[in-house]
């Protein structure tokens, strides 16, 4: 029995500025159905305060303990571990991280910084790392879909640049980390193999949900997916849906009634 | 005995545009001994033409075959393969790949850009690699001893991002590349065994040279080398020395009178 829902946004539940056919009410229907609901987003390009912005605009209210963010999730970290954040991320982001001077040392955090990714930027962090800073990954998506339509580089790309040059892993604080998926459930007194995820990116969602425990993860044939993504990571989807609308049928046919 | 002998340029013989102490003695007595040499360079920030100049300022003279690029060992490639580069190079190298338009198909190929390394241009090889262009990297390096003294991001970490977000392995046709050790002596008419290579990279000049063959590689303490390397990668060097002068000695010891 299901008996709490985690969702993907970007892909999922809207694309740019445009909630994706049928999302809306798919989300209502399973509010109606008094699943317990936890939207879990690796986008790092955007704070917390714009993406609850967005949703109300789409007519989805969010409260803030609904909302899961790499950020969020990295602030507890810093503070937990004392750490001053060296920022590689995105300008919108950073403001976010900001009362976190003064640690015992350093943590290099590198989310999707976008433009801001170049060539002295990266250098500095390599350089920061390379003085024995921690070393803290937003996330480590490889693609996400553009503005364009076309795919483009995330921010696990950048992560793994300076993982071959320092020769240091990181912490990764959003998907797929199993932390970030158990985080999410923390409140919800519901044990993960009740719970189901439902997302575009086969590896970080799909794959990092089945791994931490979930009892079922959903791929949705929008956002990012392309044709054969089910057969690449593994674990394997539980079931791939034509969207979250059809997630919704999916997910209700099992949840307590 | 050794027969012939393979010299990296950056940290070996100069630093900048400065030789690095005892060198162009250490070369001339090379010379004197009546030992071919090859000069086997991973910088693709440089011209040929700039590196001869530099070498020449030093009062090294270098014969074209003397000297062994990425870019000559790319161009090669292209022409062999009949594919049109899309190039991601340091501004300074794009000239010498011109006359190569209109191949059968497109190849992606990176070598250390500097700073003309940016969100924009990576994501542009991304999509291009993405659409089905061959990946050939000049280089995959790590880290190179900067201007200022420290180490900085060396073309390796963008090929690494790169080769992350695409899922694609390149063709690498610098150093640590058996085929280019091979191709150096090519024409020297000497068996990799009778071969020595002086490197200050342990990874890429020494344990590079030794799996494509080389009789021995010596790592240098000068350059980029940092204590400890010499137990960072398999195989270990030859043997470690203070710089080329002592190299110099090393294989004068054991080269045909």
């Amino acid at each position: 029995m299901i008996r709490a829902v985690l969702l993907d946004l970007v892909g999922v539940v809207y694309d740019g500025d445009t909630p994706i056919a049928g999302a809306v009410t798919a989300v209502e229907r399973l509010r109606k159905a008094g699943l317990p609901l936890r939207f879990v987003s690796n986008t790092t390009r955007s704070p917390r305060s714009k993406i609850v912005a967005q949703l109300a605009a789409m007519g989805i209210e969010v409260a803030d303990e609904e909302l899961l963010t790499p950020a969020r999730a990295a602030i507890e970290w810093l503070r937990r571990h004392g750490r001053e954040p060296h920022l590689l991320v995105h300008p919108d982001l950073e403001a976010e991280f900001s009362g976190l001077e003064g640690g015992s040392g350093k943590a290099v955090v590198v989310g999707d910084a976008g433009e801001a990714f170049g060539y002295a930027s990266l250098n500095r962090a390599f350089r920061v790392l390379s003085a024995g800073a921690d070393f803290v990954a937003l996330a480590t998506n490889r693609i996400f879909k553009d503005a364009d339509g076309q795919l483009s580089l995330d921010a696990g790309a950048f992560v793994a640049a300076l993982e071959f040059a320092s020769g240091r892993s990181p912490v990764v604080l959003g998907k797929p980390s199993a932390d970030f998926f158990h985080s999410a459930l923390a409140d919800l007194n519901c044990p993960a193999a009740d719970a189901v995820m439902v997302g575009d990116d086969a590896e970080s969602d799909v794959a990092g949900a089945l791994r931490a425990g979930l009892g079922a993860a959903l791929l949705v044939r929008t956002g990012k997916y392309r044709p054969n993504d089910e057969t690449q990571y593994d674990p394997a989807p539980t079931a791939v849906v034509d969207d979250l609308a059809a997630a919704t049928d999916w997910i209700l046919n099992r949840a307590e009634a």
